[in-house]
């Protein structure tokens, strides 16, 4: 086919995935309030593990969780996560404490948004316990967290797994650089956007900041660019995957995560850390972003079909495609 | 070739386009004074239809331009011209006027700049006249000026061009709305940035802005989103071309006007205005435009070699190329 962007018949159906292999998914399991200037919701399930978690459910079913929630967190929503495959065995449940909250507003264009309340609750004395049936992991994705209990997961597992994917955010840069620098360099792929890729860089140049960054430890950058789409860095090679322009843009809360969810998902599935799968895992973990955009939360991560998500990655294929031009 | 985006053999040395039709550019050929975080110059060449005529020159010799300066032009800048192969017949020199001129100021981002002067001089009255031996012209580019100008030029041709190209900005929805729509409902492509698409359209998304700019009569559209790259919509069709991670990127001054040339120059050399070739028209003015941002103002589109552009547009095709899976 010519102008073939990637294949057609590009598909992550779990079962169609012998290979599948575990994946430790740690991070946040909390409420979220959000106002955006189409609605506003109440307390609602949020947190970058929920939303890595229900991306990756997508492509394996071997998605093991590590969080922790207070008594306040809904049997329901822990049920939610269960049937999707989800194991919460490494789920902590503090009686007599709250779960984790955050709410915030976004500005008119949704590229910038204030934090109005951060209750830490839980997550405060947060200890990752890893259950012994999370040992055999092969892959393993740190969602934002504090950099100290980041690596202490890895620390934690007694084999190290084949990827480690850790996304993080510019607060961690504001407060715990040094902590940060050091989980940063035990870790294979990181995910930032391109504000704190120049602000971890002090470069405006991404292709510079890609450089400096790389040479912290990491062998691949993803610098996330939301509604512009993403660049995937390896070396000298660069890639890059645009955001699909949509209808309706509604709510972002959790497009990273559900990015990172389909990323580190679609690599588990195939069992293939190469650079060519990786942007495969990035166009799928695109894919998947924008569907978690159309809807407030985690709502539209929680009944996509095979089909609905194959049709989005074809128009990621379309949207970039130029037919070759008979030769002169 | 797998993956394939657009062909690596994609050429546009103007002796292998017989096909080349002659294009009329007008706009403003100015003084610029510039200032990035990188530098400042003093009055420096600038104006649209300076950069537009520059970067269409590496693919048309038969660019024919109309515009107006002042006696304080300097010879030598209009020879710069005439050497890239520019018709300045229509080159107006005002004895006892002032050139037009602007100076600006970029924030540190480069995406947001301060105009700091604005002198007019012979703009204020420019009176746009198309020499006979332009009146063949096929194709058509309006760079930025006042609308009312834009629609005389049109007007004035004799036979209406094979395609009418049209850039604007902001401050004409700002502050000659109606006499805007007015020429844009003569134009079969609109030019101009995402913040003015969602201005002129009322829309946040940009699929839903499009719709309504392409209600408004241009059969096509591109959106620039500068370091983000641009789109183009034509019907229920979208094509996104991403723009190159730079090393350095030094001047944005110009970038949108050296897109517009490359483009309305990739098609004049080619005469073909189906979808297909409009798309690798957008890939070429990216290519172009990802060379004026590397030093100030023209100096970067001055001496550019085909094999360099070639180089540029390969790179486009590599920064979104995925290889094929074999089938499952």
């Amino acid at each position: 086919m010519l102008g073939r962007v990637y294949p057609s018949h590009f598909t992550f159906s779990p079962t169609s995935f012998p290979a599948s292999m575990s994946l430790l998914v740690i991070g946040s399991v909390a409420f979220d309030a959000i106002e955006t200037p189409f609605g506003k919701t109440d307390k609602i399930i949020g947190g970058a593990a929920t939303f890595v978690s229900l991306a990756a459910s997508y492509s394996t079913k071997q998605v093991k969780l590590v969080a922790v929630v207070g008594d306040d967190f809904p049997q329901s929503d822990i049920l939610t996560l269960q049937e999707h495959g989800i194991d919460t065995e490494g789920l902590q449940i503090k009686q007599g404490e709250k779960s984790f909250f955050w709410s915030g507003k976004y500005n008119t264009d949704l590229n910038s948004r204030e934090t109005l309340v951060t209750e830490l609750n839980v997550l405060a004395d947060f200890d990752p316990i890893i259950p012994d049936a999370y040992q055999d992991c092969k892959y393993l994705m740190l969602g934002n967290l504090t950099p100290q209990i980041q690596r202490l997961v890895i620390q934690r597992l007694v084999n190290r797994p084949k990827l480690i994917v850790m996304d993080t955010m510019n607060f961690w840069m504001d407060i715990a650089l040094d902590e940060l620098l050091q989980t940063i360099q035990m870790v294979d792929v990181l995910s930032i956007n391109d504000e704190e890729a120049r602000q971890l860089s002090g470069e405006y140049s991404l292709v510079k900041a890609a450089r400096k960054i790389l040479a912290l430890g990491p062998k691949f950058l993803i610098i996330k660019k939301g509604e512009h789409g993403a660049l995937l860095f390896h070396k000298k090679q660069i890639f890059f995957c645009p955001a699909l322009p949509l209808e309706d843009v509604f709510d972002p809360t959790g497009a990273g995560d559900t990015f990172a969810g389909g990323f580190i998902g679609h690599i588990a599935a195939t069992d293939d850390i190469s650079f060519e799968n990786l942007k495969r895992a990035v166009i799928h973990g695109s894919a998947m972003a924008s569907f978690c955009v159309e809807k407030f939360g985690t709502e539209r991560l929680l009944n996509l079909t095979q089909e609905e998500i194959q049709e989005r990655e074809k128009q990621f294929g379309d949207l970039v495609r130029v037919e070759e031009v008979l030769a002169q």
